[in-house]
């Protein structure tokens, strides 16, 4: 399963350098026959944007929506390099452009890893080759090599009954700590045009990777592309919608899975909003709390907390209305404690998984957040570079 | 020095029961001779509104800025409490006005601790005659019955030449952990009317308390108080504008220093925005994130995380027109890395105050944010109740 899983894609992953240790740091992902099909992306809103992402901006605004490979490499974001860095990003699809006999604006650039750092382009000169001779139908090394604080390798396919939507991404925070970055690259082998491939992308990461909170970083290199072969023949465009999201969502929940020392996947769900988006605001700022967060890993029940965080919120919001959830024990009602079973709250508060449900009882509208505690184990990560 | 430094004000502080260590928990600030003198109130924005915070708004409007003394208590917040909660409130209120001899609207009323849990008022009950008792020209125990989480208590006197505005403050988090809540009670004896001192307490907690983030949480009961006896004689009102300015940013530094699990106190200083308000968001972005907090607590000068939390903040931002130094030493010109003395850095960055500047090269707006590392010792004292 993975970024091969839909028919007519190839991808391989190899150590080319970039990274000290040795492990693999570079991956391709490509059309079997080299050849151009309808491609869609959605970047990060930082306005330090990588010059991947700018290139690879440029390749599909320049190309209408059309790509044959991505070249993606970890352990180098290629972020704040300036002009020398849009150069190296572009020299890379020109390598690839190279080996695959393709244009170079159907080569999109994605990376990952240290800001500020010139790309070692001798190692990805060498690299490119090795790599582009690796390609095979089997998916996992190129999961294998964009992985940066990632414990675990993330992959997904949805089997939509006519075509297949497969797919790869890293990240282990919303900006990971040394190494930057959400990536995330799906395929399918569904029949669609630019244009639509594009609307099903950008609703698929509306409701997952941007309904994931892990700490409220937008790194400069978020990048989620998607290419269709075509090669099943099949045309739905509704079905297509469904399965990308839910691709989507898959990669989405593994990474917050594996966000940086947590030990807890947290969903905030907010209910009875005045609209959809205060609902969102309302789920994003309990799922953003450091305090939540912090009482989430000491399996704290304390409700407290998630109140003051919704009344702060910006959302529409009532004291006497408001009732909290974790799990199906409700702690808070009308906006004071509610009698509840203290066993059962234990219990629910210790699982790896954990609800927490606010109804604002204003309104119907509705959002849910992903997101994970704050341990020991993330400020680890996060207080070096080394 | 303190809340009493200022002629014309008595205070006290007791335990009364409400913390189950014993500990001071009830605090009283009075005029001398329980008359009304001119008062201003600023309280939190957030709409889960506690108990106190609405009677002592309800209570300024009443009177049209007027109060003879402040009642506080700590170890319970009269927070998500209801209707009984703001009856209690009330009550705390008219109890000192009984032993005072004053009107009830003249008193006001701050709580911090936990939420959701009804004010154990027989202590009330008992406290507030004992409270009333043990007024002095000694502030200390005050200050010192204000304290939840602080590991210190914060006091504060400038002598403004004809008059004096002291203080003192509680709050060691915005949100402090389990016992919610910054607290401030400044008194001065600068003769001045209800209207000019709300316009000196305003513009003085927009430049310190309001760019003071220690985890970004807006309190269900964050108050802060002024009141002005007169006693010196001396009225000027620019005068007293500054002075009230410079307590409020003393105790505004106090909080810093003294946050949860801090290791260090950091100035993010933005320079160069095209507006003072893109500056404060710029600042806060960088003050708030969790990667750059965590780099603080580790000494780290990897500054990827600050141009990536400038130009995700949503400011105005130019890649290749930001810098960024740590103290004295710049690591970031023109959007790329800066040749720089690594020694010196290693220094700036071991010690216990930061000042992480950045120069966005846009214009001239410029603002500072205080705020702290991002520790152990935070998440230790926020994952439980306990």
């Amino acid at each position: 399963m993975g970024v091969t899983s839909a028919k007519g894609f190839v991808a391989s992953g190899v150590a080319c350098g970039i990274k000290p240790s040795g492990d693999l740091d570079l991956a391709l992902v490509a059309t079997t026959d080299g050849r151009p099909v309808p491609a869609a992306g959605v970047f990060t809103s930082n306005k330090a944007t990588a010059a991947p992402v700018l290139v690879s901006g440029d390749h599909l605004a320049a190309t209408g929506g059309q790509a044959a490979a991505v070249i993606l490499n970890s352990g180098n974001a290629n972020a704040c390099t300036g002009g020398p860095g849009r150069a190296n990003a572009e020299r890379m699809s020109e390598l690839v452009a190279d080996e695959l006999g393709c244009d170079q604006a159907h080569v999109l650039v994605c990376s990952t890893g240290l800001i500020g750092i010139p790309l070692p382009m001798p190692a990805l000169e060498r690299g490119i080759p090795t790599v582009t001779a690796a390609l095979s139908t089997e998916g996992t090394a190129a999961a294998e090599a964009i992985r940066t604080t990632d414990t675990v390798r993330k992959e997904v396919a949805v089997d939509a009954g006519g075509f297949v939507v497969g797919g790869m991404a890293k990240g282990a925070a919303m900006l990971a700590p040394n190494m930057a970055t959400m990536l995330a690259v799906l395929t399918t082998d569904a029949a669609v045009d630019a244009r639509e491939l594009h609307a099903a992308l950008a609703a698929g990461v509306e409701s997952s990777f941007n309904a994931l909170l892990v700490d409220g970083a937008t790194s400069t290199n978020d990048t989620v592309l998607l290419l269709a072969s075509g090669a099943s023949g099949t045309r739905d465009d509704d079905a297509l919608a469904a399965a990308v999201a839910s691709a989507c969502a898959g990669l989405a929940r593994a990474m917050a899975t594996d966000a940086e020392g947590a030990t807890k996947l947290v969903e905030v769900r907010v209910t009875g909003a005045v609209s959809q988006s205060d609902a969102r605001r309302a789920a994003k700022a309990v799922a953003g709390s450091l305090l939540c967060k912090c009482s989430w890993y000491g399996c704290d029940p304390y409700w407290g907390r998630v109140v003051s965080e919704l009344g702060s919120s910006g959302a529409a919001f009532d004291p006497d209305a408001v009732s909290v959830s974790y799990g199906d024990v409700t702690v808070c009602r009308g906006g004071v404690g509610a009698p509840h079973d203290a066993l059962a709250l234990q219990e629910t508060m210790g699982a790896r998984e954990l609800l927490v449900a606010a109804d604002l009882g204003l309104g119907s509208g509705s959002a849910s957040v992903l997101t994970c505690d704050l341990t020991h184990g993330y400020v680890d990560e996060n207080k070096g570079t080394s």
